[in-house]
């Protein structure tokens, strides 16, 4: 749903209001039928799966003033499908060939539930998977042209990518650029990074592209080498596209990420190409046994300094033949920490044919954040490194 | 936020509606006063943040028709905290000391931004950040005693979770239970397993915890194996738990999950009791250098075979030194299918004292969701087999 929101303000689309309404086929009919007095695109998400406590076809049908149906070819390639893929059809499944009378389907590539859409002459109601991959699918393959086709006045926007920096520094930093007319300007921090969402509009099209660009170009300036991707373009896809751009490689050696590091990585479509693998070292002995690591060097330093980072991150560049190796060594929480070593305390190593680079950090937070944010920064000094050296 | 319904719900207090607005205080300020209007407890995440377009702060002091005063001794207490984590401290940052006047602040043990309270005789209304872990535990230690206090009749809930059916085929097997007087079910799936909330109301509280484990015992008993937890309790904690009980450990090897299997262990707190490490062997060559594959297997069968799954399962087991080995390799998308190897198809193993089991299933989705329910496969597979024997 935060996808959503941010792609249909970057279609220029204000979003005027959102509602949660639960599986009670009176209450979406009402929600619905307000929307639809109000928004010239109504979009609905979730409800539309073959349970009984998925109603959104009946609100729909309810809120519309017709009755619903079953289509008979949607019923047939639903059955087929299913069988196609191994699975049980029955009749709680033959409830997704359901539609209100007149109301199109939205084709489901990557699931069995498809879409609802009614067109009138200036409005849309649409009803989408509550499954994000499913949604962004099928958003952007049939609702997202279709907006761009009825879209009155012109729109452009583009999505800066931002590692290394608070959302308040950064916030500080471009504040001054917010005001200009006709642009809007959205900050959007995560434990993955930031975003920055420019959105020029008005005027004819080539002077809102000119004036998004002339936005973008200034900050891009101010922001330098944080700025790290645009779009969807995630920090390892950008640590991807260097490395395969250099034709070298990466492995991992991982303690308190434990595979997140290398999940991340690999989330990539493509990542064969450049990312080897690596090695998961969460005992102290495994450091060892999979990594290298000098025993003598575990019990000097313990498993959480700098000299073991780097150790695990030589190890993992030689057992796995690559160019580079990152290693990521650290105190999660919630327990583990001692008066020298506090939670959220990471130390962080990069091997390359230089040698290896190794620091430490202090992140603040839950478990999950600091291992995602242990994630990050292993990703974006990479990024950093990689950008200042020639391709 | 979807946890925080769930946790609504749990508490006996019906949602009666949702809402998003933007970092508009005008809108800001008028949806709190409709909703205060309508129910009891107002509950508002985000945007109570340091920067400017956190505006949940100025929305409050409006919609409750009093000014902003900044608070001292929060501002000298988030100072200190700010350089006692060695961060920058600046007029930014001050913002969060800011409270509409007669409103009290709740204390974030995570994170910077405290949230806000506004009690009324017989009514609540509570800013809470954003950040899903803070929001959790400023939930958790501050609001949930203050709704128990408040709450008039009794409420007892259970969550049930499961694992290995589909949504559809648990409706269909608990539907004739959902009609119970005074008792409340709601079925919620995702990609990591089946929630299954019960929630009686009425009557006073042994009745309603009567009921509710009279109806809970009924599911248990039909849900038999699939039923893996309660609560809060994940898969791998599951898992976790039953190996810790019997004194064993794991490994893993990881072709297509690439470290999200031992990433979903090891966010387990206190994980290194029974997870030592594993492999990640994205690469083929790796599959033999670092997990002792036979090179004639991947020749012979290729990489996606029930038979480099087992010799997977085996390298990590032997050395990683664990009792227990998963093992997964697979398919997961968009490119790498083969006629005889469709997109979706992963292949997995269980190694043990008894031997090695192998087998294979075929997911649909994208590559994230292939990835992710081939964790939960491989998870549920050893929560089984561990649950068989005795401990």
């Amino acid at each position: 749903v935060e996808w959503l929101g941010r792609e249909l303000r970057c279609l220029g689309i204000t979003v005027g209001g959102r509602s949660t309404v639960g599986d009670d086929i009176e209450a979406i009919s009402a929600r619905l039928r307000l929307a639809r007095d109000r928004a010239a695109l109504v979009l609905v998400t979730g409800g539309i799966g073959p349970t009984v406590d998925d109603r959104t076809r009946e609100g729909f049908a309810r809120a519309l003033g017709v009755g619903i149906e079953r289509d008979a070819s949607m019923q047939a390639r639903l059955e087929d499908r299913f069988l196609a893929a191994g699975r049980e059809w029955n009749a709680v499944q033959a409830r997704q060939a359901d539609r209100p009378r007149g109301c199109g389907f939205i084709d489901n590539p990557l699931g069995t539930a498809p879409g609802l859409l009614w067109t009138e002459a200036d409005s849309l109601i649409a009803a989408l998977p509550g499954v994000p991959a499913e949604m962004q699918a099928m958003f952007d393959a049939t609702l997202r042209p279709l907006l761009a086709e009825r879209r009155r006045g012109a729109v452009a926007s583009t999505v800066l990518r931002v590692a290394g920096r608070t959302e308040s520094s950064v916030d500080a930093q471009l504040q001054d650029l917010y005001d200009e007319p006709g642009m809007q300007v959205t900050l959007l921090g995560s434990a993955h990074g930031l975003q920055v969402i420019v959105v020029a509009s008005g005027g004819d099209q080539a002077r809102a592209d000119a004036a998004c660009a002339e936005l973008v170009g200034r900050m891009r300036e101010r922001l330098g080498e944080d700025l790290y991707g645009e779009g969807d373009e995630t920090l390892a896809a950008v640590v991807g596209r260097l490395l395969r751009e250099r034709g070298a490689t990466l492995s991992t050696a991982e303690s308190c990420t434990a595979g997140l590091l290398a999940a991340a990585l690999t989330d990539v479509p493509g990542a064969s190409a450049w990312f080897r693998g690596g090695v998961v070292a969460y005992a102290d002995d495994l450091k060892t046994a999979l990594a290298g690591v000098d025993p003598s060097t575990l019990s000097a330093t313990g498993a959480v300094s700098t000299a073991v980072a780097g150790e695990l991150a030589a190890g993992a560049r030689r057992r796995c033949g690559t160019d580079f190796a990152l290693a990521v060594t650290g105190i999660a929480g919630p327990s583990g920490a001692t008066s020298q070593k506090p939670l959220g305390l990471v130390c962080l190593a990069l091997a390359s044919s230089h040698g290896i680079e190794t620091w430490e950090e202090r992140f603040s937070g839950d478990r999950a954040t600091v291992r995602c944010r242990a994630v990050t920064q292993a990703l974006d000094r990479l990024r950093r490194h990689l950008a200042r050296t020639v391709s």
